[in-house]
């Protein structure tokens, strides 16, 4: 779609995603935690759960590390047939029980809409780039009252990805925050080109609260930190990060997590960039 | 996904889609027509499916211009929630009818899993290219015995295409034709940019059809003919074509739908440049 | 540059290269062969003059089968500085020479505004995708006389690129042909997307030649055909095809080169096509 | 260009300007100011130098705001032949005046070998992104012992932009900065896609210094605070701002210009941010 310049029009587009006022901004509340208005969400966690004691391990270790949510997937979205798919159900158990055991909400990626009721326990679900434009499955969860995290489509400019959470909201639930993970350019070294632009444009155009995930972006674990640091200086409403014990054993997607150890230290720094910001803000 | 340049690894990836032998080609039968291996398919018809009268009167002026197939969209994947989402199943029950007393086969495009038995009478099942990678739906179809037309994603590239139709194949079904839509790059004057590199390409990979949609493609009715003109030029096994009775009253994309005698027209040239080819290759 | 929708602004853009008319179409002429308005250009040669030997030899034989114009690079722009750059000078003194024994026109590209005296017996100068807004080269070249042909840019827009047609005319010199080389996307299996919705975007805005290069723009020799076909069949003006006598010998891209015979068999299809399209039309 | 993934091959390929060794950096030494290794360099002025009063006026603004370089073109590069072209050689003039008398040494941009000598007293010269594959501009600069910025190409990937950078450095002249200035891409709401991921890879990739220019690359100046901060913290050696006292009445740009006490804001804000990251690193 072409983005309207005209505000009348746009109003008309974006009814309930639009701003209807430059302050306006929406505060999603998870389980003792917050995203937008002001409120930092720092997601972590591996690309997908492998093992109860994975998920578990680490989920401790991530709630020392300063993580305020666990993420791990367990319907994964994969290119192929033949990768390896998640552990589906049960992996969605594991996930919560290390969710329940560390203290830390949790968030998983849902792929059809007949897995809603396997989301029970779960605090906040994903929709991935994949599945942005699945209008169906945007519908039904729509008609749920959980937070949406609404991930940006691999060629979706912006205000397509307004009208994707604009048909979550329709059906009665507002709790959508987006999630900026890189679009598909010519450039080839990094996995995708990371659109931090995003961040003031959206902030201009809608009240939700933008999280950016700077491991699916790049695909690379060392720009995750340069990354991460850019996006919280940008406004950033939250991240999400990928962790994994031991990144070179991860079952998918090993080459884009940290480490423990480095998402520690990386956690510091977010807190530091943030509040020189909020001083000089201020 | 980037793309093995290795013949090995291209054979574990594509196992059932990719081409055993340079000469391997599949023929896709669809009630009286075929697609590939020599046989070209020509597919007209509305956007979306208006009326019951609409469709039965296009259907008949469709055949007798030398269309193969009627196609017509009941359950729309409109990017806007507020946009015209299509009549459903009622929308299906009006193409269905009008294929039988015109004697044309029907596609239609659908979005949800559970719309499987509402296309009992539809002869291809039509996944958009927003759904190209919705894996739940891509294997439930793979459980039917129906032709699927899968459109290429918006920024999806050959290997990932060709993996989706994986999804499909690996459920059992292999009648899966490929049809190039357009991506999408920075050229904004056209809709998307058609990609006609796909047809080489992909008759290099895939022993699968392929066909084009130049109307979605250029989104300009006039750039259709020559687009057209060009796939069959190419090689394609096929084509996707718009019409409308008055294109300026569409309730869905008008501005790239021919008038059914523009079409008619436009299948006498396509012909004979397919006759040329087949002469020249003869 | 966005792409002015008001015809009034286009006609204030485009004061040269915009069309007056729906009709108005420009031939450009070059000694003994014209292209545009109906006649049909085809430039064969290899991507790199690379001894008198192969040039003279292969013009000849480019001749008989039926090119109507030779090319060959003798300033080559190349990506790398440690790359073969080309035979420079003496290079286009073969080409000229090879040119006068074969009967055929020649075309080169030139790279430096202090380079258009070694032109003087060259027909046509090239300007290449790289220089494409080099607009000092661009004015310099208005000032001459030569017909100029002008290659679209890797991520050009087509106002952008009839801009640098307007650079080149509003110096004097009107005899311009556009050339489509295929831009740069996020797909990788070919070097660039040959972009073929170009020539009737172009025929529509403008009344400037199109021609078009499917060597550059697929980068696999195996592709050259089809998209040539296609090329004609949408309506080109022209052709420009890669040919060398053993590509896999040739020092600069020679997995895109056809060898002499392919061209040959390429030529007689190219005119059937074009044949049966002007049967049909009249 | 693919970007060669073996670090043997690549070595052969950027032999001056690829890293030799994970900590090599290159400082550049600018009167008084350096950039690299480091040393961050603010870089603050017009898009073109309008009027002696204009710049001479805004020069002692900006070093008072805390710029450590003035810019200001004179030569312009514009898509359009019948926009404001730039004052040229007396532009050149008004500038090197105003950075005398402000103590700020001067950046303007260079379209044509034979202008080299206009820019005796210029500081540092700049190759704009349209020209960043103009190699004969590259080779002739390279024989100068003046610092280069070369901006990004358009759709230039990493590989392209160092071969470029290996072009002048290859003539003896290794004082080369690089300036990432946003990518082409499909997402039209901004100007360009700021492609902040060039830091950490160029950072890995090279010794140069990366500065970053987020006027140009997001076309909105509410934008380019957030961007200039998100660029510091992602590790840049330097930014480009463009600043104009009337950014309405600007003759090029104007809608990306910061006003002076926009920029002196921000000048505090990105000292701040990097005062933060050495404590963190330090």
């Amino acid at each position: 779609m072409n983005f309207p310049h005209d505000d009348e029009e746009r109003a008309t587009l974006f009814k309930l995603a639009g701003k209807k006022s430059p302050d306006q901004a929406s505060k999603i509340d998870i389980r003792g935690v917050s995203c937008g208005k002001g409120h930092f969400l720092l997601i972590a966690g591996p690309c997908a759960v492998e093992s109860e004691e994975q998920i578990a391990g680490l989920a401790v270790r991530l709630k020392e590390a300063g993580a305020d949510m666990l993420r791990g997937g367990a319907f994964k979205s994969r290119t192929s047939p033949y990768s390896f798919q998640g552990l589906g159900r049960e992996g969605l158990t594991y996930l919560t029980e290390a969710g329940r055991r560390s203290g830390l909400p949790v968030i998983s990626e849902i792929t059809h809409p007949d897995q809603i009721p396997l989301f029970a326990h779960v605090d906040v679900i994903q929709v991935g780039a994949r599945n942005m434009q699945n209008f169906e499955l945007l519908k039904a969860l729509g008609k749920t009252d959980k937070p949406i995290l609404l991930k940006r489509g691999l060629a979706a400019n912006y205000g397509e990805w307004l009208m994707s959470a604009e048909y979550i909201m329709r059906e009665g639930n507002t709790n959508v925050i987006l999630c900026e993970r890189g679009i598909r350019t010519f450039e080839s070294y990094t996995r995708n080109t990371l659109d931090l632009s995003a961040l003031p444009a959206l902030h201009q155009l809608t009240h939700l609260p933008v999280i950016v995930d700077p491991s699916h972006a790049t695909g690379r674990s060392s720009f995750v930190e340069p990354m991460a640091l850019a996006a919280a200086a940008a406004g950033a409403d939250g991240l999400m990060i990928e962790v994994h014990e031991r990144p070179s054993m991860a079952r998918s997607d090993g080459a884009q997590a940290l480490t423990p150890d480095a998402f520690s230290t990386l956690a510091i720094k977010i807190r530091q960039v943030r509040k020189v910001l909020e001083t000089v803000e201020g």
